[in-house]
């Protein structure tokens, strides 16, 4: 149940442009919230809200420096929805490959 | 702007425990929407709903048979949403072994 909430919250955290957006700029190199603001020409409270989001599902963390909240990278490093994904694709690739394992065998043994 | 609004789709639809469900029992084989809700103890009408979102996601397609509805994987298998994480995880882990090259050139060459 526990894994359940941290995958809920990941993928809820994914599922909006400007989150994945500040993700993949987190990524280069941590920044304040100002910094984060501008290129989306987004209010200052807009941004603390998706902020908020990624915090709680730990995809960010955040301190306060001086008179800047900093913003880096967090603890979750979407390990627990790739490989959510990846187990998915694994079973579906596998009864796909099983089925055509099976047209291989009937094509050499017609009927 | 299109990609994003299917990444939107996908990261949103994966974010309920029961719709990861009903993917990964679709992954083994299609199945009526009353057989979907049986497990879970849910009304067809909620069932039904969770559905519907990953039908608009394209991860489940359904046809009316006989008096019955047909759920199978839909032609969406999660490569956007795993593609998007592996670039992210790239970015970050690129980073992260550019600082440890660093460390480990820097622990080489003591000052």
């Amino acid at each position: 149940m526990v894994q359940y909430q941290v995958l809920d919250r990941t993928f809820s955290a994914l599922s909006d442009p400007t989150r994945r957006e500040i993700l993949n700029r987190l990524a280069q190199r941590p920044a304040s919230i100002t910094e984060l603001a501008e290129p989306f020409g987004m209010s200052l409270t807009g941004l603390k809200k998706h902020v908020q989001i990624l915090e709680e599902a730990r995809l960010v963390t955040t301190e306060k420096i001086g008179r800047t909240r900093q913003c880096r990278l967090g603890p979750e490093h979407l390990e627990g929805a790739r490989d959510w994904i990846e187990v998915f694709r694994r079973h579906w690739e596998g009864r796909l490959d099983g089925l055509e394992a099976f047209f291989e065998q009937e094509k050499g043994n017609p009927r």
